[in-house]
């Protein structure tokens, strides 16, 4: 069964922005210090988080409760005699099951890694440990971090999607299980299910983090989603400080602590190709946020103000198909060498995506590179004209999703529409997402958006609009 | 036992460039196509070279004979019927065994991935096989693309090492097994073997063919040893047709044979921190050859002539360090997860990097990235003054080597120094190797260097030189 707009528009979640409050870490340490909570107690209400409401969210593949226990008590220790590792020692955080992990497998969501455990820790997860984190779990992707969905529910309503392919990270965020988890993008899959589950999130510049071993595409980034700017931000720093970011680049940069808020004088208001597929009721409450921020008086471009605006909405007009092809190419040989091996193993989904692959030649690829470059120009001619760009995380609330029928074609874009983030994907660009709007009961995240290497301002610039700007709600008739 | 500049010096081995003939493969296919010869009788040959040398040289860590066989089988057949998939069609290539095949094991020259056979091709491999080539065998690597050696021995002089880490590529080559095999390179794995063995070798410019799934680090590169400049061209060229660059990266530019031979007007002659130690002799023929071109008409420009080169040697004056720090870095979680699963299974050599990263911080790392780019920058400085530089691929010829002797330090740099290529590797700058010197009956090889992209003028560079320069040969008293 596919979502239908009608229908979407019809069904109500149970998200309230002014009463929802995700779990919080970076305001507990001072308790750790102080004796009155500890890392192990705040693992066991996660824990119990989990029991509660795993069976129905399902967020997770796996998880080492036994390790994170053990874990928990020496980060205890270590705050109990005032040397925690770093400032998110004792944090659970949960790992989007791309990425290895020492002590749990790493099946990424497909039937022929069933079974895969390699005892290794990905770079970022080394780095969390080091840090201090406790790791508690590997969370769902859709397969291979594409469009395959896992079974991971919406916490707002189960009939939903959380998106993909973080499902199980946006999930366990929103539904108290863990303050922070990593996820991985290459066209929409850290910020489109952080908006879909009302999470804060930062998709870096393409290389801030490094991606160890799992350099998957020319366009994929570790992230980080949690309940607030900065969980988020201490998360992506401390792992950045002690493993920095990809092999040859730069890495984020900025403090080990997020940056004060800071308002934006100026934003650019991004209507890329998906603002066609936007939900009127969505439309409707984006544009009441924009006059609140015009209230605040915060200026806002639009594409008819600017002529180099409306030249990067033309650059990335196709950002879809661009993203898409890039990315069918880069992974065609990996995908390949799996369906060789496990012809069952790999879904219609995945397959489909090397028959695009099939269809392409290397002269196609640098073609869609050149594209590529194209819009980053484009995006670099606006660096002075804006603080930054905003535009929504995801087209309206989470689509309906309960499974494909069987007989029938598959449904398309089962985990949602990524269209509001390949632009961002290809411009290599930071994005902050967060939870400003719900719409039908459900989160509809918003997205700020900035030049490269600009993700510690985005930051700031998002915990600015977070702490001044009431979320917009609206409920269909 | 270490090399001795003394010692080596007396030592002869059985080099001379004006008999020795590689295997050559693009002038057999005129017979493939008029049937005086096949595929299958070319492989013969070549497993002919390889039961007879073998056993001294130990180019290989497993082939594939038969499947080599069905495969040259098949290719006979297309050829036969006028229907070849490339002009490597047949052709017998050996494969670094740092790289996946589906049909070998991939051990990497190291003792924790004994057994390892993960059943997929490198995006590499599955190129050639695309284009008809023959995958015959896996080459022995020094342990995981570093300094600590395999068991191959020079063709040249057995007691001497064939260089690495790329060492049974280039030995398998010289020893007439194969007209060309895949190596790799970060610092000098390609073209400093490639000079120690009198092998034709490409290191293109950094990301020119797809390493797939194999992205060792910033640096690291695949390229081709062969017994000429029209095989080496080939087997890149028809794998970049196939599989282009590296991820994002435009890949190696040119035509699908290699571009005519092209006299270079204006050489740099680039003399980087390898100079000083360098022997006598190999300097003296170097010297040489450089008169020998001026002869020939063409300018050559020295650091005293141009302030520009003058700063791009300093930019390069620490190259060695600077390489081997960041590799350093970029490889310690893969190396960390190797020792921590396999303690016994990874050599002192590699622990030893790993000693060298833990202590490096990502600010230590980011400057040598900053370095880096300012030496890419004083190089590209330097592109309208020449048409490439040269200098030479190995500081002399291949040292001494039968191994560490047990209860005494480990030898440093058993495959020989890489202080020639370390400036090329962090320049991203495409070398081409050639057989142009013999020194005390081994051969030494001369590289050209050319600004990033510039591979095939190289080639048509190192064409025209091949077949208009006599190599120069040196014999000491």
């Amino acid at each position: 069964m596919g979502a239908c707009a009608d229908e979407t528009s019809k069904m109500t979640g149970t998200y309230d922005p002014t009463t929802f409050r995700a779990l919080s870490f970076h305001d507990v340490t001072e308790h750790f210090r102080q004796g009155s909570d500890t890392p192990r107690e705040y693992l066991e209400r996660c824990l119990d988080a989990i029991s509660t409401r795993e069976p129905t969210i399902r967020a997770y593949v796996s998880r080492n409760e036994d390790g994170a226990r053990t874990a928990a008590d020496a980060s205890s220790e270590r705050w109990r005699a005032g040397q925690p590792l770093s400032a998110i020692d004792g944090m659970p955080v949960s790992i989007k099951d791309l990425l290895e992990t020492r002590d749990m497998p790493t099946q990424m969501g497909c039937e022929a890694y069933t079974g895969n455990f390699p005892r290794r820790d990905n770079a970022a997860v080394w780095a969390l440990r080091e840090a201090g984190a406790v790791v508690l779990g590997k969370t769902v992707t859709a397969e291979l971090g594409g469009a395959h969905p896992g079974p991971t529910t919406n916490p707002f309503d189960v009939t939903r999607t959380p998106g993909g392919s973080s499902s199980g990270s946006a999930a366990a965020v929103a539904a108290q299980m863990v303050p922070a988890a990593i996820g991985t993008q290459v066209g929409g899959s850290i910020i489109r299910p952080s908006g879909y589950c009302g999470n804060v999130a930062l998709k870096p510049t393409q290389g801030g983090i490094n991606r160890g071993e799992r350099q998957a595409t020319s366009m994929s980034t570790h992230g980080v989603h949690a309940g607030n700017i900065e969980d988020m931000w201490r998360v992506a720093a401390e792992i950045v400080a002690r493993v920095g970011g990809d092999r040859g680049c730069a890495g984020l940069q900025g403090p080990l602590t997020a940056p004060p808020a800071q308002r934006p004088q100026r934003l650019l208001v991004l209507e890329t190709e998906g603002w066609s597929r936007l939900d009127d009721s969505s439309r409707k409450t984006f544009e009441q946020l924009l006059e609140a921020l015009g209230r605040l008086g915060i200026e806002l471009v639009a594409r008819d103000d600017h002529p180099l605006l409306e030249a990067l909405e033309q650059s990335v007009a196709d950002a879809s198909n661009v993203a898409g092809a890039i990315t069918a190419w880069e992974n065609q040989w990996a995908t390949r060498n799996l369906v060789d091996l496990h012809p069952e193993g790999v879904s219609e989904r995945a397959k489909r995506a090397l028959t695009l692959a099939d269809s392409m030649s290397f002269a196609d690829y640098r073609a869609l590179l050149v594209q590529r470059e194209q819009a980053q120009s484009a995006h670099r001619a606006l660096a002075g004209a804006a603080n930054g760009a905003i535009s929504l995380s995801c087209p309206g609330p989470a689509p309906l999703w309960s499974g494909d029928v069987p007989g029938e074609p598959l449904t398309a874009r089962p985990t949602g529409d990524a269209v509001f983030n390949y632009p961002t994907s290809l411009l290599f660009a930071p994005c902050v997402s967060m939870p400003l709007m719900a719409v039908d009961g459900m989160p509809v995240g918003v997205q700020l958006i900035g030049q490269q290497h600009d993700d510690a301002r985005m930051a700031a610039h998002a915990r600015w609009l977070l702490e001044h700007v009431q979320p917009m709600i609206a409920r269909s008739d």
